[in-house]
């Protein structure tokens, strides 16, 4: 059903495959799902077959198709980040990210639906495992197109649940790089603190494999199985918010982890991980306030209700509050690495239960925001659903700039589910 | 000759001058100086008479004319980011900076002449002072604008010594805040991590004044006179490149401090700041050659040669090299605070010199990178001039997010200076 990006990576090296017939299987895909599941703002085929040349399969991504996330610019589809204020807006030049999937040899097969601004404000898309539900947000296509089999990789963004949380709801692999490590130039700015480039894939070697040939790092996990790792179940004081089928997928997560041979403690996040929970919110919103600056003074009425509400009461915030914010981050990020001390991963809920039903909201980022803030990488590792087929996500967070080791740590959990 | 925004400011107070009148006197300035200076990109003093309503004596700006970098994106006005690549560009929406100074009550008089993307490679703009002289660069256009009288707030940008060096070729103050305490959203990117935004006015009174109001911020300093602050020395490793006279003026502003009550300290900076200046280079480059991708790949015929040159060198850094990069920062920034100590502020040369001869060179940054990497406030100090009668700038630095505090030390420095 998915589209697996390693598979297809090793077919094409094999010969087994050309890239154009990869855009082929997209478009089996798409022909199949897209109509009733609305991933895409635009999607071009026929550009994705000529631009497929065979000399591609020698390239990182092997010619590939990638659907972007619509906040990020490009030059070939128009770029609404999400927002009637932008509609058949053409940028000028291409997002960083677009550019080095291109470089990377990867095929820019179309744009995925966002939610405005990427923010909490929902967008048309459906969730492929039932369309009665979200498929979370603000990288609603993202998650949704890969879930669906319509394309192996597609980027998304985070701010502060914004890519863990719907590859949760959707079933796919979920991966935000640790702060800054891909570029956001050219990503439409909701706040510069926190913005941070995601990759979805089917599983976590898929995304590994993304995630390594765009950004020309040693991020593959796919060549020898995993060492255990040290993992730490963090229930944060979010826990009793989580759903019981939840609660219950961590923990069988972290049980299977230690019958394949991890070691599992468990770890209480101190004081200090409360207030920067909370910070996170004013360095949003104080930061959106002035990067959606223009859109919110010459275009408030045609923004969405929830995101315009959330601007104007961000406008009461000062730069007082706003710098002790900013304060309680830096304290935060520092001691999270004293709080890590020897563990490998994290294992949390990815959200708190299964994709909500209805299309009115895209779910609560309060299992997402605090990683977001302090800047590890994180991981959704799918393969987990409820009684009713929906899926249940389990996120392993790493340390900082150790993003392999995270993601290695990530295929463990996600073997030993499968067992 | 210059104009004061503080002065103004005080004259619209007082009802003495409506903002109108304040754009006739940089009607005169422009017509005065701008045919020899070519400061401005562009500018429309139409609109601004237009626009300069007289309620707008009440907000922080009370109306001041500001000239805007066209580094940053502006509706009203094209924005080629200095580049032939982007002439005739209209962007969507206003940078964050831009809308700031709207709702501070600012008027934007025009765009000021940047070199290409905020490079070394030189623009058109000539040195007020000389024009055989280089200004400076890349914010060139905002420092010769406010030194040529045509507009008392000009908006720049710093990745290596964009601000700091002009202002200092230019005989004005130039104000780089603490890293990111004001947004780069809207400003065409060259290095994420380095990015900073500048502030230009005739003195440092005038310069707390803009930076105050635009930034809703308690750093005003026209209140009281300054405290007596503890100056450090800091020569770097660089002072031998810099010229007899430069020298000599750093000496004489520390020994016209100290005459004035301050008290004055050498500090040499230890190895590991050696290995940061190193890492600028590394950090900026690495990031540029991603943050203008777009424009390397599609459009590498019409950048100039200087630029062109270091992208296509910056192609071969590595991930590795540029993680070494990224940790000595994160050193280099930990250790600074530990080095300032109860150092109020570090005093240094602005620019190895005055203003080179020609405009084939923007001068060297070598006395700003560092400071750029390490984040914290920095000030250029006016005053002070060789015999020909080109300016020499004093730089002071403060404590990261003590801005107020470096402004007030700038203040009682340039008025030792004046005595």
């Amino acid at each position: 059903m998915m589209l697996s990006a390693l598979d297809l990576a090793r077919r094409i090296e094999s010969g087994a495959l050309s890239p154009r017939d990869v855009v082929d299987l997209c478009a089996k895909g798409i022909a199949l799902r897209e109509s009733e599941i609305g991933a895409f703002a635009a999607f071009d085929l026929e550009a994705a077959r000529r631009n497929a040349e065979p000399t591609l399969a020698q390239a990182p991504l092997r010619g590939l198709p990638v659907g972007i996330k619509d906040i990020y610019d490009t030059v070939d589809f128009p770029t609404a980040y999400g927002s009637p204020v932008y509609a058949g807006h053409r940028p000028k030049s291409d997002a960083a990210m677009v550019m080095l999937v291109r470089r990377a040899g990867g095929l820019v097969l179309g744009k995925t639906i966002s939610t405005e601004f990427a923010s909490l404000q929902p967008a048309v898309t459906r969730n492929p495992h039932n369309r009665a539900h979200t498929p979370g947000g603000s990288s609603s296509g993202s998650a949704a197109a890969v879930a669906a089999g319509m394309v192996p990789i597609a980027l998304g963004s985070q701010t502060g649940g914004s890519v863990i949380r719907p590859a949760a709801f959707c079933g796919v692999a979920g991966y935000k790089p640790s702060f800054r490590m891909l570029p956001t130039v050219g990503m439409k700015c909701f706040s510069w603190s926190l913005d941070t480039v995601g990759v979805f894939a089917a599983g976590v070697a898929d995304v590994a494999f993304a995630a390594a040939a765009i950004s020309a790092r040693d991020l593959r996990v796919d060549g020898r199985d995993p060492a255990p790792p040290t993992i730490a179940l963090v229930r944060t004081p979010q826990w009793s918010q989580a759903s019981a089928e939840m609660q219950r997928a961590v923990e069988l997560a972290a049980s299977k982890a230690q019958a394949a041979g991890a070691r599992v403690t468990e770890l209480a996040l101190p004081a200090l991980f409360d207030e920067a929970m909370q910070a996170h919110g004013t360095v949003q919103d104080y930061e959106a306030y002035r990067a959606l600056a223009y859109e919110l003074d010459f275009h408030r009425d045609r923004m969405g209700p929830i995101l315009r509400q959330q601007l104007e009461k961000a406008a009461t915030i000062t730069p007082e509050v706003y710098d002790d914010g900013r304060r309680i981050t830096r304290r935060a990020r520092q001691a999270f690495v004293g709080l890590m001390g020897d563990t490998t991963v994290i294992l949390t809920p990815s959200a708190p239960g299964t994709a909500p039903h209805g299309l009115g909201s895209t779910g609560s980022p309060m299992f997402n925001r605090l990683w977001t803030l302090l800047g590890p990488p994180c991981i959704n590792v799918p393969g987990l659903a409820d009684s009713a087929g929906l899926p249940l996500g389990i996120q392993v967070v790493g340390r900082f700039a150790r993003d392999k080791i995270a993601l290695e740590a990530a295929l463990f959990v996600e073997r030993a589910l499968a067992r």
